[in-house]
Formats: structure tokens, C-alpha cells, sequence
């Protein structure tokens, strides 16, 4: 049993140590596990169970606007690489490099694709000739690799899961509508889905991804006040069609260039919803989200009946993905566990409970006990998991609605960058200078051009020329 | 049009070149397009449908068995690989090598996993403690990449996608039973979903994975008289316990050696649907893996009330996986297009048949023309659906009898080789020798031997010497 002591005894408190807390999370409630490969972690059950239902959810909003999955190469050659300016400075740097196949040398080296617009561009290239062959809305889900210095569970890792969507389109409108239609998929999937709510925005072209003429983006912050880039959008223009030469036959039979679109979210949002809603008895799942909604924890289960009465609840409520812990480990031991692993609604159902027709339902998220009548379980259970659902985002917003402040003047910025953990709003002049020399001066970077603009003043906050934008700033992941 | 022409024009007849058949077929269904990548593939929209409704049918089997997912690096450390002796041997010859992350060169060199054993061993050596961690039911979706000299689009590639099963148990009977649990997961699969009769069995010591002690196959017999090894299973004793170094303390607190099984389904499998099924029109698609299972195609369209009536019937069929084929094509194209893609039903609907209340019902796999009373509508499209499975599984299985053939003398072996493609019952005295010797001879390898015995003769078809077993023999894919 010592064994089992260790599993439940005190995580690291997060306001001690915020980033102890989340690898003590990330652990404990056995979501990864360190691999012999240094940056690649192992994906648990607990941990990937969550990735299936972010992929079956999200999935399921992408089909609905029209996407088609498909399945592209993991490699690409060097040459491929190449071909558009921007993008291979961009990521070369940070790629893979496969020399040998077999015994023998390679006559060219390939990438483990970073990310997948050369391949796609090549893709579209063979497949695109007239404007009947428009648009192409594809989407894959599969695994990159960056070769990043330093990796986080989840965070920042040198292989991750994501889906990469790839659309390309007839008109610079058409590309445009589609970039901001999958930000909105995006947004509304992290606030119905993972009860996070984000800033949709800009990025500024120091922000921006290698190779796009805008990348929109959702920031999150976390618990510590923090952002997290949860999911971004990049409109290409014609730059890669121009680079690849995808060309299509117009109505009227003339050639033009395509316009395009890729957007992506990854397992980093498991590192989101572990830094938004978790505390310091562990995870705690947005219902959605959930692999295991209701834990069932039986009272002296050696009673006669106690068992039975657990697993007729658990075929009562077939509907939700239920649980009995029928283990022979102690109640309090079996409470700690499903908080560690943040299973939104435990059942106590015990002999008492029995007789009265009655049981507990705690709450993760609040703590809260609720008795209810055994005849309303089905409803009860339904209840609770949408309140669960919906007061977690509210918290969510109201967490981060607290941890967002406004500056106009340096010093009071810099003071909060400091001292205040959280979203800084101030205007910006749309120069790269006064970003690097914020970078320097805070350590923190534009989030985005939120699309909510307000004028907080017509000033640049960092050099004072006149203002172009309000910024979100902050310190990221 | 002349570009619709072309997609619709005559593919090659299958009696005339199999193998260009078959290429015509995966270019003209649209299942896959060619890549700048040496023999790796983009899985096009068709395809990765086909793919999806495999997986999410395989994984609700395997998740019945208690299987959980989980994800693993696509990076093997070569010191890992090489810890069991004849796992490294059968596979280091055709791995993918990464020497350089970023700029840098690595350490060490990391191979592209071909197969994950190694990095299940290094994970389930820390997992595994006590006989309570027992066993460990995991498997993962990922791509595998081997790099084969010559390649065919789905039979075999550079890279591919599958499942892979590792499970780790407390003793050799357990690890038995799961290997064989496995088996029958995929022969059912195959039988019931993708209608693909198979012969479960046990390979030969010469033909087995490297490092099992015994592997599992099922194997199916494609149009061509060529066989398809389908899934395998593998038992791997305490090989790979004991190089990795995983124990558990038991029930006893004795320090024991764990017994391990892996399992593996490919997108192979999709190679295996159009070999079996399909025809001089293109793909015959079973209708639990067919992503449209039924095309309405209207008649005289323009006409009043003809796509109205279209749609009503796909809004009436929304149990079904349904498509209306509304675009300005003639309805002949439709038909052709249709038939290529394996859609296993298509519902003519036009002007007269409105009048009368009627409709017609194509069957794809036998052209058979039915036509029903719009009244029945879904309970006709559902009885002509299970109708189709079936009736494909049996003509499948019909196809395999009339091609599976016995042999108890050497010449009248090599001449069924020779002249009758199918597979050959004959005894063996269970020597590698013989294998070698009726390779050489006829090309020909062992494909299992059957778990459903016969005993032919007493003697080894090849040698004879005294018999061990009766094995199928084939030429195979």
C-alpha cells in the first residue's frame, strides 16, 4: 500500500511553484510519461482518451463546414522544403533530417514535416487545374516534429499530435472568409468544448507564421496569468501558389493562382485545460471532455448489496461514460484518485444511502456535495454535468477578466508586466522595435490585434508615436 | 468535358493485367495520388474515408477486449532497437535514419519506428512493478515507415498507416490468449465488416516476426489467385521481457519475467477491399466501409420537383451514409462515377418515377436493377444493404473454395502453382529447407499453417519425409 500512498499524497502547491504543480499534474493523474527519446513523451490512456474526444468533437465541427480528411507523407525533401523563402527559414532550423533509408545513404536528405504547406502545395499542384476543382478544404490529423532546446509535457514537445487543415480557394475573399470561419471553429470549440474562453485576434507580422500574409490566433490564459496560444489561422494569399505553381483555368479560361489557407490546433490544449481549470488536488475535466464524467465510489462495499446497487447505477446511467471503482482501496483513497485525475461528478453511494433511496454527488470543480433521490438520478446527473460545463468557463472568464489590465503610459506597463500577472491591453504604433524592445524590457509579447478594438489612447504606449492598434501583451508558453 | 471523359473512360480489364487493374483502380476511385516523396502516398478524401470507418469500426472491437490508446515517440534511439537481437536483425535493414535535429548532428542516430516493440518494452519497463499493473492492454494509430525498394500504393509503402497492439501479461497462457483473442478480433472484422473470408493460422518459424516466438496470421486469397497476409499476432514469450528487463514482484513477492503480444491491422487492408470486391467498372465498396453508401442520382433533373424529390428521399434516409449527385454531369457519367467509387447502392430517381411513386435500385456488386415502392423507401435501402454484405462475403468465400486446391504429390504441387492461381493444401514435414526449396521452385511461400487441420497424406509434399502439419501455400503480395 505504500505504493498506493504515494500516488494520492499533496502535489506541489500551485501558487509555490506553478510549474512543479503542472508536472506533478501531468504525472500523477498519469496524462504522459518520459520516453528514452529526449523532448518525446509517451502519451497515457488517461491522457490520450482526452485527445479522442478533442479529436472526435472537433472532427465532427470541421466535417460539418465541409472538410475532408486526408493523409500526406511524414517526410519531405530538402528541395521541397525550399521552395517558398519564408517558410523554410522559418522552420529549417528547427527540423528533423532523415540521411540514411536502409543500409544505404539518401540521395537527398528528407524533413519529418514541421508542418505540412509544401506538401500540400505539391498535392494541390497536380490535383488543381480548373475552378470546378475549387475549393479544396482538406485537413489532416497525424504527428510533427520540431527540434526544440527546451520541451514541456504537452507544451512544447519535440514530436505532437495535431490536425493541420490545408484549404485552397479561387479568390483572396473567398481564402480570407475561410481563415476566420476556422478561427471561429476554433474559439467555439475551446469555450463549448474545453469551457476556455480566448481573445481572437491578429497576430503582428513579427508574430506571424513563416511564409503567411496574416496569422489570426485565440489566446488563453492560464491559471499563473500566463498565455497560451491555443489554435491559429494563416491566410497565404497567392505566395505559396505562386511557389508552387498552382494555377487554375477561370471560368472565363484564364490562369490564376490559387489563394490559401492553413490552420491547426494540437495536444498542447491538454496542457490548456490542465493550466485553466486545474488545483491543487489535481485535473479537473470540463465534462465534455471528460473520458470518465461520473466516478461511482461505493461506501463499505463489503456490505451486502453495496456493489450491486454501484453497477445498477452505472447501467442507469449508460448515457454518460461512467465508473464503479470497485477496487479494495479505501474510500478516501479512491476520492483522491478520481480528484487527481479530474473526473467531474463522483457518486457516494453507500448502506445508509441505500436504505433513505438516496445519494452523493460531489462536484470536482467546486467541491460541492449534493444529496439527491436515487428516482432523479439520470436527470440529476444530467444537470450537474451542464453546470459543471458552463459555471467552469464562466470562472474561466472571470479569472481572466480579473488578470486583464489596461496601460497607457510605459511605466504603468512595465509595473504591470511585472508585478501583475496576466493580459496587458495597450496601444501599439505597428512598429517591430518597440516589440523587441518590450521583449527586452518585460520579456513579454504581443498576444494579438484583438478584432474587439478599443482606443485606450492615440499613443504607442512603448515609443509614443502615434497608435495603429490595440495589443493584447503578456508573457506566453 | 473532355476531362470528365477521361475519369469515367474503361480502366484496364482485370483478366487482362491485374496489376495495371488495380492501379487504375486506386487512381480513378480517387483513393490516393503519387508523391514527390518516393514511394509514400497522399491518402485522397475517398481513401482516408474508407480508412476512418475502419478504424472507428476496429477500435470499438478492440475497445470491447478492454484495448486502451495511448501514443508512443515515432522515434527509436538506435542503442533501444537494438536490445533484442532478432527484432534489430529483421528490421534494422530497412529503417528510416534521423542524424541531425536542426542544425545540429544528434548523438545518437534515431530511427523512424518501423514497428514499436522496443519503445513499448522501455515504457512498460517503468510502468510495471506488481502484478497489479497487469496486464497492460495498449495500442496506438500511428504510421509505421519501412523503406522498401519496390512499392505499391496500400500493399506496400514507405510509410503506412495501422494500428499496433503491445500487450504485457503475468504469464505465458495469458499472453496465449491474448495473441489468439487478437486473431479472431481481425478475422471477424474481415468477415463481418470489410466481407473478406480469411484463414486463421500459424506461420512458419521462417516466416514469423523477428523476435516472436510465434506469429498469428490471417490470410485472404485476392481476385488474382494471390494471397494477403492480412493482420498478424504475435506471442512473444519473455524474449523481449527479458532483454528490456521488465518484471513484476507477484502475488508471492517473487520477482517474474513479463509475456508479451503485439497485433497489427494496415491501411494494407484497403489494398485487400479492392482485390477482393472489385471489378472491370472499378471499386466494389462493402457497405459498412463504403463512405457513401447510397448516391441518389436524378433524372432529367431540370424538371420540376425532380431534385426537390432528391433530397427528400436523402432526408429520409438519414439513417444511411447518403449522397445526392446534383452536379450538371449527365446522368450516365453519374452512373460511371459511381460505380467507380464502389457506392454500393444508387437510387435512379426521375419525373415518371415521381408520378408513380416509384424509384429504382441499383446494386453495385451485381448490377442488379430493383425497383421499389417509395412508400418502403428505408426499409428497402436497409434489406438491399445487408443483402449486399452478405451476399459479397459469400461470393467472396465462394471465390476462395473454387480457388484453394490440394496436393499430395510434388508434381502435381508445382503444376497447381504453376497453372492454377489460388492457394494449395499440402503436408509439410516442417523443415526451412523444403520452404526454401518450393520457393525457389514455384515462387511460392508457406502463408500459415491452418488452425483447421487436414490431414492429406502422411508425408511432406516437398521431401517426403513424415509430416508435421498441413500449410497453405500461395504466391502472395
Amino acid at each position: 500500500m505504500a505504493e498506493d500512498k504515494k500516488k494520492v499524497e499533496a502535489i506541489t502547491d500551485m501558487s509555490v511553484d506553478f510549474a512543479q504543480w503542472y508536472t506533478d499534474v501531468v504525472l500523477k493523474a498519469e496524462l504522459i510519461d518520459y520516453t528514452s527519446v529526449k523532448g518525446c513523451m509517451v502519451i497515457k490512456p488517461q491522457g490520450y482518451a482526452i485527445w479522442e474526444l478533442i479529436q472526435k468533437q472537433l472532427d465532427a465541427e470541421f466535417k460539418k463546414t465541409g472538410v475532408e480528411n486526408v493523409y500526406l507523407p511524414m517526410f519531405i525533401p530538402e528541395s521541397l522544403l525550399q521552395k517558398e523563402k519564408d517558410h523554410v527559414e522559418g522552420f529549417a532550423p528547427e527540423v528533423a533530417w532523415v540521411t540514411h533509408g536502409g543500409l544505404e545513404p539518401l540521395q537527398e536528405r528528407l524533413c519529418v514535416r514541421p508542418t505540412s504547406e509544401t506538401l500540400f502545395c505539391d498535392f494541390y499542384a497536380n490535383e488543381i487545374h480548373s475552378y470546378r476543382d475549387l475549393p479544396k478544404v482538406y485537413n489532416q490529423w497525424c504527428s510533427v516534429v520540431r527540434w526544440e532546446k527546451t520541451t514541456r509535457p504537452f507544451l512544447r514537445s519535440r514530436e505532437f499530435l495535431w490536425q493541420e487543415g490545408h484549404t485552397a480557394h479561387a479568390t483572396a475573399e473567398d481564402a480570407e472568409a475561410r481563415t476566420i470561419q476556422m478561427l471561429n471553429v476554433y474559439a467555439d470549440f475551446c469555450e463549448n468544448v474545453l469551457a476556455i474562453p480566448v481573445i481572437k485576434g491578429r497576430k503582428t507580422d513579427k508574430e506571424k507564421f513563416a511564409g503567411a500574409v496574416a496569422t489570426y490566433t485565440i489566446e488563453a490564459l492560464m491559471h499563473d496569468g500566463k498565455a497560451l496560444q491555443s489554435g491559429t489561422s494563416h491566410n497565404f494569399g497567392d505566395g505559396f501558389a505562386k511557389a508552387f505553381g498552382i494555377q487554375y483555368a477561370s471560368k472565363e479560361n484564364k490562369m490564376e493562382y490559387v489563394h490559401q489557407t492553413s490552420w491547426g490546433m494540437t495536444t498542447r490544449l491538454i496542457g490548456a485545460i490542465i493550466m485553466v481549470h486545474g488545483d491543487n488536488s489535481g485535473l479537473v475535466l470540463p465534462p465534455r471532455v471528460a473520458p470518465t464524467q461520473v466516478m461511482i465510489i461505493p461506501i463499505q462495499q463489503k456490505k451486502e448489496g453495496v456493489l450491486d446497487k454501484a453497477f445498477e447505477l452505472k447501467d442507469r446511467l449508460s448515457n454518460f461514460r461512467v465508473k464503479v471503482d470497485d477496487t479494495d482501496k479505501s474510500p478516501g483513497w479512491k476520492f483522491s484518485e478520481q480528484e487527481m485525475r479530474g473526473i467531474p461528478i463522483r457518486i457516494e453511494i453507500g448502506p445508509r444511502d441505500i436504505e433513505n433511496n438516496k445519494a452523493i454527488i460531489a462536484r470536482r470543480d467546486t467541491g460541492e456535495k449534493i444529496e439527491i433521490n436515487l428516482d432523479n438520478l439520470e436527470t440529476e446527473v444530467a444537470t450537474v454535468l451542464d453546470k459543471i460545463q458552463v459555471e467552469m468557463l464562466e470562472r474561466a472568464r472571470a479569472h481572466r477578466e480579473e488578470h486583464t489590465y489596461s496601460a497607457t503610459t510605459y511605466e504603468e506597463f512595465l509595473d504591470i508586466l511585472e508585478n501583475k500577472p496576466g493580459f496587458v491591453k495597450a496601444m501599439w504604433c505597428g512598429e517591430e522595435e518597440c516589440e523587441n524592445k518590450i521583449k527586452e524590457d518585460a520579456s513579454a509579447t504581443s498576444r494579438c490585434m484583438p478584432f474587439e478594438q478599443e482606443k485606450l489612447s492615440d499613443k504607442c504606449v512603448c515609443c509614443g508615436k502615434p497608435a495603429k492598434a490595440m495589443v493584447y501583451w503578456g508573457k506566453a508558453y
